[in-house]
């Protein structure tokens, strides 16, 4: 599949991301989803982790929102940050709720290292390094899911709502918005040369880590035996 | 003044910083405001630097946010981040181009000593520390504007808006919010004899340290002229 | 085995940890350093990447200096810091050399994901919490390695020299001080009573999740074929 | 005065910094070191306040040694962090001592205004950038004092022992050392043309404002009566 067109430095990611990327969205997780083919019981055991991980994902979002540097970098990560904490853990939770899960139960999950690895990753990424560290290490996440959303909107089965909520318009209008946002960020602080920078190696590198430890959360929410 | 009913370690902590307390909401800026003597000079000179002081006020609650360690904590934090960069900050801008600064020559505003001091301080605090820390550090501000707009709310003059503004039903809320986050913080790590603990002292401190900053904040706002 | 006399926060976390605690310090890994049945494979996999390990243990440690509210917490942690940077870490490559792995290929070691998983576990609690949580976090890698050399240290064969370092009589003495920053950083901020706090369940679990990033390490590093 | 030969990035932000550079290398509080004619309870009141500067100056130290992203560039910074803690903070409260300043009163001094600004826009600057900004904040003390040091250090009078401290070889090399880590750090994330790029500006501005915040250091030393 070709590059869903969320800017330059997606792209360029992507690209340098190389078959991480495609193990990554095209991992046997996401082909179940597609499909329907993905037991439930992998699939439930993903809502509760993936609860979990919006927590983080979202304290993720709120560092950005603290490092920014500009009103509208703060803006665009602060809508962010309220999308997820007000819009999408709610309907999460009633989701949870309708498959059986009680919100009790959703908020006493215990952490599957899988999920703990990536998120601690990010949010560190973002603590040591500057926003271009943070949002190179949340690409992945939003971006990835973005075109998994793209490619599997039109399929059939038990997981159609997930993947038409992905590739539906509000999720690609974000998609486009956080692209901008990454190359909006770089530029202003790096130019518009940015991507032949030595800095350019080490964003790569926490996008590709990142993209890698996507994979681990897969194979984590498939194997719900395993953690 | 008694203390507003903005919940424990609220009235605990204003009483703790004494003297501070009183020349923070009670300082000649805020007189000023009241009965209207206030210099339009020194006012326009406080909007503007206000603009830079919420900018990185919205920085350190996206903090508060981001160091949260449950979902309630989170909500509030967040939705405080939304509060003021999606509602306050374009009101702000609005109610500088009412009085004449338009918003090229408000996001150009030079950053006085005493206003970097004092957000520093609070982001200092809250990436040094915890949550705890941060929000200790935080409440002088929403909560002492809180007390001056309850104690100015039915002013005439040229500064009623203002006063209307955090005496008015809105801001109150938002108050009493933050003190129960506060409260509830405090209590979940601390337990409800938090106050008699060591940890009490430092807290004090940085509620303390804070409200003399808020002062030089208005010292600053209040002589344009000596930045 | 009987708790080393590393301080009271020490051993309460330690039975806190209750089994999680047994499986890092008594690891195949562990016990095949002993008795000297580790694969050679095994350990030079692990020297490689313990050496990425205590690059990411020493910001850890750094951090702590930087969140460090008294001198003499401060000295601690960074007398920790130097000995880690200064001392061990040229003895680790001379090792390293020893066993004919060069300085050039032991800093182009591809980090393990149970190693990233463990150091940025360390490092975000840090950052999001207080020293606290950052010592909490940090214990079991420093005060595990302490109760492994005591038991391992009278060992022959092939690792001899590495059970000797830690139970030998320098590594011994920086147990003792680290177990006593622990005690007196607790003390002074939650006082006497600090382990019936709200506040020692969070501890418990960041010493809890540290310990058993502590065995994916050792699994990682007992097998590096799977990484 | 020429700038002394600390490297690429200190010539180009000394100059960048303009008359403020002056404004703080040549201000009244120095010249009066100079001189002699700085009168004995300003420099008490100094002496008290440095220390207290100290610590923070430490822990932003730490600071970068958590941010590092190679080992040399941790290696410096963990020198710099043993050398301010382990060899300058104890001779600092030898030399007040000699002053009459015990240490209880030492640790006991209440933190000046003109002090904590500086301190917490060091540390906030590091803990929301990333090494660079905390670099670029921190310069200015470490090179200024080492150019005051310069021009300073042949001077009699009762201050020549601490003109002669920052104007002798152990200093200057630690200046020589830091510039030269300022230089590589720089060219190792943005290249050697780093400069001509937009985040030149905003380290220009860290170098800046660190420069007019120790300008309102001397002024707070200056005037013991007005903090």
């Amino acid at each position: 599949m070709s590059a869903p067109g969320y800017g330059q430095a997606f792209a360029i990611w992507r690209a340098g991301a190389g078959q991480d990327w495609t193990d990554y969205t095209c991992h046997a997780f996401v082909e179940g989803l597609g499909d329907g083919s993905l037991p439930q019981a992998s699939y439930l055991h993903y809502l509760r982790q993936d609860y979990v991980f919006l927590i983080h994902f979202a304290r993720a979002w709120a560092l950005a929102a603290a490092k920014a540097e500009t009103y509208d970098e703060m803006a665009a990560a602060s809508a962010t940050v309220h999308a997820l904490v007000h819009v999408e853990m709610p309907l999460h939770v009633l989701t949870c709720a309708a498959h059986g899960i009680e919100r009790s139960v959703l908020e006493a999950t215990p952490e599957a290292a899988g999920n703990l690895a990536y998120t601690r990753y990010v949010l560190e990424a973002g603590y040591s390094g500057d926003l271009l560290d943070l949002l190179a290490a949340l690409a992945p996440c939003v971006l990835g899911y973005g075109e998994i959303g793209l490619r599997l909107q039109h399929t059939d089965g038990p997981y159609a709502p997930w993947c038409a909520t992905y590739g539906g318009a509000d999720y690609q209008t974000l998609c486009h918005d956080v692209g901008a946002l990454l190359d909006g960020a770089l530029e202003r602080r790096l130019g518009a040369g940015w991507h032949s920078l030595p800095r350019a190696q080490s964003l790569q590198s926490r996008f590709t880590t990142a993209t890698r430890l996507e994979i681990g959360f897969w194979e984590m929410a498939q194997h719900p035996d395993r953690t």
